[in-house]
């Protein structure tokens, strides 16, 4: 068995206050290069160029992460209750603390872009030949194994994979805490302690206890509005479009044996699909902003003036409808191609959605995506046959359609489109 | 004369809640790209490897200290102070926000690796052949030269430096406060408001309301904290030599003319030292950490161990020592060099000082370091002629020496060395 | 017209960090006999029982309403809206400062027991013999008539009165951060910066411009919460269920020519229903405490444990159940009479509701309790037309009955009573 | 031995967010009657007329102790530290809890008044005939004079009173913090967990390790600013004085035969100097308020007059000098019985001092006033040997003299008196 380490370490942590390491596994993986490297990946992508505080890393939220795991658990072992199976600390705190290991740089642009996924790279990181995977062999040969099952949900022990991943899991909490803390937004503030406080271990699920439901349903109205205000933004979409845009294009360049002015391994095996787990570890937002920056000034006019938006925040304007046809979409391509504009890169349509959260219907059986109240006589109910607000707003997504473009080009041209096209961009917001 | 915005712009900011765009001019600086690359230094350079927190720019601080000055002169002009010249409400405000325009990236290392200094690169920023000079320009041909003026000291109007530099200036207050709130740390909470609303503009100075005396030294107390708590922090020392031997390193081997597998622009024309404006303004955290991964792989060695270092964060340990004279320091070269130790790469000496306080004796002149108390006779006092608590702390600079060295492979190689350096450096901290 | 003081004052406030007192009126307001008196009125009555933060008195509070009304007419002139009419700037200052004035000890309990009315009694103070009465007239001989008439809403200004009184004004704003401030809950952290900047004078009314809706959303929210989570929790409830108790104990016995051992002034006037002026504010919450600490001493068994259950908190118990018919009620009434025990005094059934927000359908004329949303067409639409959120919880009234009692009496006679009483009132919370 | 209570209870608290109370003991203290009676005392006494918000009790300070008190327990048992008597748990608990039992209302002003002392009747109430007494006699019938001793300080475990009682004890803590965040002001923002994390039980004493010494130093500016930013503030100690004369009026009225028209008990008894423990017990802040209001009236012109001045807020004015012999003392004593003053009522003479650290010479023996920091080699230090800013504070008493006094009297009667006398009282501030 692994051994505590001789005197707690800590981390000074705004949001948590203290981030406490107690265990020598957890010290020495939070200081492999694999988890270093979380330093150079912001944990909300491009959202710094419309909140300029949010340029906090996945390396911030993944030690949040585990410092709520590891409250949880401390709680329910000073408490002793039975349904916790406390030989479990390990796999649930290294889980809670790897969990994001395999994010890459800008990751939802990049997942988007190269049809990946950062589970799978956070498992083929603790599976492969990595600092991490040696670090975890010490609790085990099995171990890495143990700990990637929690992350792929196929662990043999619910309740540990309900406590690292469900709609009140630590990653959700922290997140809503520490993204509201660094944008600067007050939707965030949760009553964690309380939350914390009213979580149970009960068979094989974390429930809370029903006097919670008050703090659960704050919680949740929070995580609806740091949708709406935050993770959705429009200019943060703005953002990511162009991001997108940037990869689409400099991988149609590579494809086509464009000569690169500058290009930097591991882009390459990135382009083509084929990149291995030490290549991707060389991954992260330096270089990718290194790589535009000097794309600026690439021969291909598309690819620099994509690269200088993105570098020097020139963004796409943006309309927003409430509802839009298929035929006014296509009308409006086929114009945007008869001025001469790209249909593809000069207009993007996006429409987010959020469910914030997802009931299940009561016809239905249990499942992880539900929250749990446990009342007085040890009855499970999920959350929405309790609480009238949760019930009310379950089934509300919202969104309108936002069509983005890029104004200079755009609107000299909308002279010549159909009219009713140039209503819908010359529209004030 | 330049007009105000059509509606007041403002930007989410966790330190000052929002900061407020008022002025068409300044919307139109922050939108340049010399100061949208300003979100790629961060503001406390390498401290984010001891605060994890710490990942903040200096564009959040330019802004920051931007919105401070702003809220001064909104008092001033509202007050309808007489020794405030109105006229000067732009030139004040463009050199609060740019001020900072010429930092490099990790910019005290850099600074002291290539003798460089960020106050000359903002003011050749400013009147070079850039964007942020184009949109000074739209308020006078001499406009980019007055700003420029106030940076380096020489404006005419003294009252205008005064109030962007001085000991209690918008600057510093900005810093306190954002560094606290990025770290974490409590130590930065100064009452701004109270500060602000003692400020009284006065003859050529900025000075404050005797009644504002205890805000001050809460203020010089909490300076003293955050220097010695933040910035002063040994990790970050540790991580600053790491960084300094890297440039160091690489520039003997450009000056060798050895080929690098990797290198970018600009970084060859910074190692000699001739690197023009444009140049300069590609430089940024993201291409120094780029190089720096690309670098772990080159085939000098001990380059390639320090940006392991740095970029995996397995920095040098210290110990502490309240004093050392020069013959132990002589002592303890020798020694690193006889047991075949690098006496430079594997050793720094450290010895961080700092005063809270310039205070200048009472039979000098005024002068800008000093803080002015205003009292009901309207008579200036320096502040320490008042304070008991700044009169006490004027004169502490403490600081103690601190010894930086690879632990792995100074520790082996402790046995052969005399005893006496033996305990310096197996000392416990 | 009344002059601003020389120099602004300033009250050190934890909510608003400052409130700024910059007319002399006021100032001179503030300072009356009739407004320090709210310093002895708790602005949360009987709330420092459940949530011992909670001691701040309406004094605190008015203040608080007056800043943000100072904020929000400041805004109006600094932009120059035309919509607000400029002269009404004292009255509606003046009302925001005063409008709780009539508030008397333990209000809620106290107007329920004796029948009254706190705008009632705010419109008395304001028009009588009173030093508040004497500072408004110096702003005219009618200005205390047009203060008291926007409180009682027959002000001919329409937009004034929706200033101080609607869904979104001061009173709710101040009141939710203070309250959350005090108590120490979450809920309350409204962005009251940016509702602010969203707030427009347009036509009789002051509306929000619809890109401030998600922060009106999230202030509903926290209503909503901060109705359930603190106005109505229910150990507040049972002792406001005790103070009515005491009150009407002593009323009956002063009705009865009982001869109470102590007595003071005005309360023989309270009980007797004709206090005037004067004697009405003589009452605060030291002279309630008092008079209920010696009442712990009285002859009268009854009105003595009350008071000392009040005083030394030993609360009713009470059992929490989701519907009671009133057959029901009449049955467990009498048990209770059967059983010996006093079916009012030892029984009290409670069912709190509340509107998180009042929407009124859209077939109905536009209204004062309607938020209205100002789009970019200066188009008006009430607010659940927009918002899923609150639409989705207008409707929710919510509540549960909650029966109290005193647990020692009720306990023990249990058993004599039926088996299904019996099972309600022994039930776990 | 006493259990633990079935489930933990908690206190919902703004300074510490949650007060865990653990220990049925603690529940049933809390829950005493004379315990009730701290929320009917302010912890600021009379602060609350210059800081608004400083309505907070002696409960909610009383609950802060204990859980500070809790915590650092919690540490010492949780780390197994051998120099902490794990046996003394409850005793010390219960000494932090109940260490303010024996505050009067406005505490220090009824003292200096009636020569009294909070702590005898702190032990008194514990020894006496009360429900306190009953609770603590449940662990045993000497426990009730364990606690007392360590209030007193003649305990035999001399780390239980040093843990209660030091320069740097959960007392000071949590008044620090609590009295900031009701007051508004930021000075008191400690890093408490950083404090906490640093304390260790050695030998006799609670020591804190070197590496707090920023946060100690930290500590103890913050308690300057608190001394002279709150507890100090000229407004309050006029008030203060306000409240002395009235005490020392009543007195000589009472002690003259003085019919009052409103008198309640124990009033008298606390003239007469024999009140006893159960009569004390009912003095609270309600029943020195009503008194006072009902006083307003009184035949007696002085009485009325000062009691109208306290309640309505109108204070006597002050004017602060550097410096006042007994010379002119005197001179203005006289001059005010010239002019017809009462020479005592109409003036008093305040100097408040206060010493930041109360350092002991090198050359004396390590006491109870001293802060320990404890070295890696376990030597310990006095505080001010090693850090430069405690050193230079410890020194510091600071003080100007105020003298105080009706304007509406004085003013007209300064032209009578010697010119220089006048400019002292006409001077502005």
């Amino acid at each position: 068995m692994h051994s505590p380490i001789s005197e707690e370490k800590v981390f000074k942590d705004p949001v948590h206050n203290y981030v406490h390491v107690q265990d020598d596994i957890i010290w020495r993986l939070i200081n492999t290069p694999e988890f270093q490297r979380l330093r150079r990946v912001r944990q909300l992508g491009t959202s710094y160029l419309t909140f300029h505080g949010a340029e906090h890393s996945r390396f911030s939220h993944s030690l949040g992460v585990y410092e709520i795991t590891r409250r949880i658990i401390s709680q329910f072992e000073r408490r002793g209750y039975s349904d916790w199976p406390a030989e479990e600390r390990h796999v649930a705190l290294c889980a809670a603390l790897l969990h994001d290991l395999g994010h890459g740089p800008f990751s939802h642009s990049i997942e988007e872009a190269f049809n990946m996924n950062h589970e799978d790279w956070t498992c083929r990181i603790l599976l492969g030949d990595t600092c991490v995977n040696k670090v975890l062999q010490e609790l085990g040969a099995d171990f890495p194994e143990k700990v990637a099952s929690v992350i792929n949900k196929t662990y043999d022990k619910p309740i540990v994979m309900n406590l690292v991943t469900s709609p009140l899991d630590a990653d959700r909490m922290d997140y809503l805490l520490r993204d509201a803390y660094y944008t600067g937004v007050n939707y965030g503030t949760i009553d964690i302690d309380r939350i914390l406080r009213m979580l149970r271990p009960f068979r094989d699920r974390v429930v809370v206890k029903e006097s919670g439901m008050h703090a659960v349903e704050d919680y949740l109205m929070s995580r609806y509005q740091m949708y709406w205000q935050v993770y959705f933004h429009p200019v943060t979409r703005s953002s990511e479009i162009i991001l997108r845009q940037i990869f689409r294009r400099a991988k149609e360049l590579h494809d086509n044996g464009y000569a690169f002015r500058f290009m930097v391994e591991p882009l390459p095996a990135l382009f083509e699909g084929n990149i291995g787990v030490n290549q991707y570890l060389r991954l992260d937002e330096a270089l990718i902003q290194t790589a535009f920056l000097q794309w600026t000034e690439e021969e291909d006019k598309l690819l620099g003036e994509l690269c200088g938006r993105f570098m020097h925040r020139k963004l796409y304007k943006y309309v927003e409808i409430d509802n839009i046809d298929l035929e006014t979409i296509d009308g409006i391509r086929q114009a945007f191609r008869d001025a001469g504009l790209h249909p593809e890169y000069d207009l993007e349509i996006d429409f987010p959605t959020d469910l914030p959260y997802d009931k299940v219907h009561s016809d239905m059986p249990l499942n992880e995506k539900q929250i749990l109240l446990l009342d007085r006589h040890d009855e499970l109910r999920e959350i929405s046959e309790v609480s009238d607000i949760v019930r009310s707003i379950s089934g509300i997504h919202k969104g309108r359609y936002h069509l983005y473009f890029p104004e200079e080009k755009v609107y000299p041209l909308l002279e010549q489109m159909p009219e009713k096209i140039g209503e819908i961009f010359k529209q004030q917001n």
